[in-house]
């Protein structure tokens, strides 16, 4: 039994190696090795080529580097073995981390101070302090819970909104379509690290945005998306930064990627525009949890972090 | 016995109304009010002018207003008795908010992608992990103190340097002048806290700046000073930033406040500028911290956060 790569774009041999390096007693391949399909227990995959699982009789599982399945559950052959997509400490931590610096700095009134630096005006407005604001995560999986827990820990208030109701020590879970527009009437700052499904499609949008509590930071409240341009309606981003709906944006992810020269969203000057890049799966963490769920499975053990398909994550 | 309120160029009414609030007991005066001078047991300042204690035959000590007492030190006419700092709990939570933010946009690389948002470029770099970065506080007092905690509680290393040896858990520490050099070459992003004193004149200089890591963030090591505009030289900041020696800096105090607007530090991209907003002492904890201070020496206990004027601090 073997396991194959499948990985567009991305250092396929480097990913190779460190698996043989992992699990030496275990056949890897890649598509330009010689192997016969049905040989193959598990693929590996980042963007996967329509044909990519042709021949696979034998296959256990499909791995997904992406945390985010998004785009594979669409994969139109994918076949009906379980998915399991990467639950990553680094990629985690990257995110807490980005998630930390754009909240930090819509806090401390950045895109009001920038302006000021560019047009030399001295003037004093002290920003609020962290445990004034109510940072709003929606999405409280493993992403969402240590962006929160760090979050509470530097001091800012913290709501959580989530498809199930969630306990997180000190964060105010609000559950369901039900508690929506509760939880954006508390939240000052709004941060999306939701799963793309087709209940979350476009969920930033207008009406949201004009939900959100008002008065706590000069200028408006903010939204910080690190999760799926799909999520965002960007004409509505422009159009809420322009009226004051919005005062202020962090953008790690776009409807089209690279966000095109065309968009009106890299001249908004209180809009923070970075090229995805709030976390990646890292190919050291990367090795060490694939390896493990393949000796797991080889062990008797069952599958973890499989992908409900209906859910879509 | 009377509290005498001498405050220039902020509310001292406020200040007042708040004070005989507080101690309805107790005698509050401003300087427009009628009283003599022999009666006033603690004046509280904030910028006092040079006759400020003239008559005060009977004053026990002097509040103030500033956490920094550097300038109050240098008054000519400063009476013999105790100067109590102000230790604000919120003022301290402002600061740290101040260095994580400021820690956190350089660490995601804010400067680089600010640059590139204005010329409309997509290119993805990965910031490197916080703890993956060195964070080296300088002045571990009650804001240094806090500010390695938070930081640490977000995932980065922190070096601490302090005049003498301070412990704080899972804070590197480095203990007087033999181990300053040490220090920098330990810190990646270095953030000022500390009290301005002859000795911290001017310490921000292209000595220090060189002697730090280079290599964990593109562009070169960073610099956050929230504590004095004299501790930094700011040619060497400028010269520092143009050839490379510092990759980005955030200022919040300077040499000549405000700002002039012939400083070249305003046009420098990699150099993010706010007006002395890091954070402020807060006139509802203000209140009630030098109220507890005069209600204990009522009730006959020691005085606290004195000054000690040998050190400066």
């Amino acid at each position: 039994m073997a396991l194959l790569l499948h990985l567009t774009g991305i250092d396929e041999a480097g990913w190779a190696k460190g698996f043989r390096e992992a699990m030496p007693g275990y056949r890897v391949v890649t598509r330009s090795d010689a192997f016969d399909p049905a040989e193959i227990e598990f693929i590996f995959v980042w963007k996967p080529a329509t044909d990519a699982f042709e021949g696979l009789d034998n296959l256990k599982a499909v791995l997904s580097l992406g945390a985010g399945v998004d785009a594979l559950l669409e994969h139109p052959a994918l076949p009906e073995v379980p998915v399991i997509r990467f639950v990553d400490e680094e990629l985690t931590h990257c995110m807490s981390d980005y998630v930390i610096s754009q909240v930090t700095m819509h806090q401390r009134l950045f895109t009001r101070y920038a302006a000021h630096q560019k047009a030399k005006v001295w003037s004093q407005l002290y920003p609020p302090a962290s445990h004034e604001i109510s940072v709003g995560i929606m999405g409280l999986g493993v992403l969402g819970t240590d962006a929160a827990l760090k979050l509470r820990a530097v001091g800012f208030s913290v709501n959580g909104w989530s498809r199930s109701a969630k306990s997180i020590e000190g964060v105010e879970g609000f559950a369901g379509d039900t508690r929506f527009m509760d939880f954006l009437a508390a939240t000052d700052i709004l941060v999306c690290l939701l799963p793309l499904t087709e209940e979350t499609r476009g969920i930033l949008n207008m009406q949201t945005f004009k939900a959100l509590r008002r008065g706590r930071l000069v200028g408006g409240p903010v939204l910080v998306n690190a999760a799926r341009g799909g999520h965002q309606k960007e004409a509505d981003i422009v159009a809420a930064l322009k009226d004051g709906t919005l005062g202020a944006a962090s953008l790690d992810v776009f409807e089209t990627e690279p966000l095109p020269r065309t968009s009106p969203l890299w001249e908004i000057e209180t809009c923070f525009i970075t090229p995805h890049i709030a976390a990646i799966s890292n190919e050291h963490s990367g090795v060490r949890y694939f390896s493990q769920i393949i000796a797991d499975h080889a062990a008797g053990k069952p599958l973890r972090n499989v992908v409900d398909r209906g859910r879509g994550y």
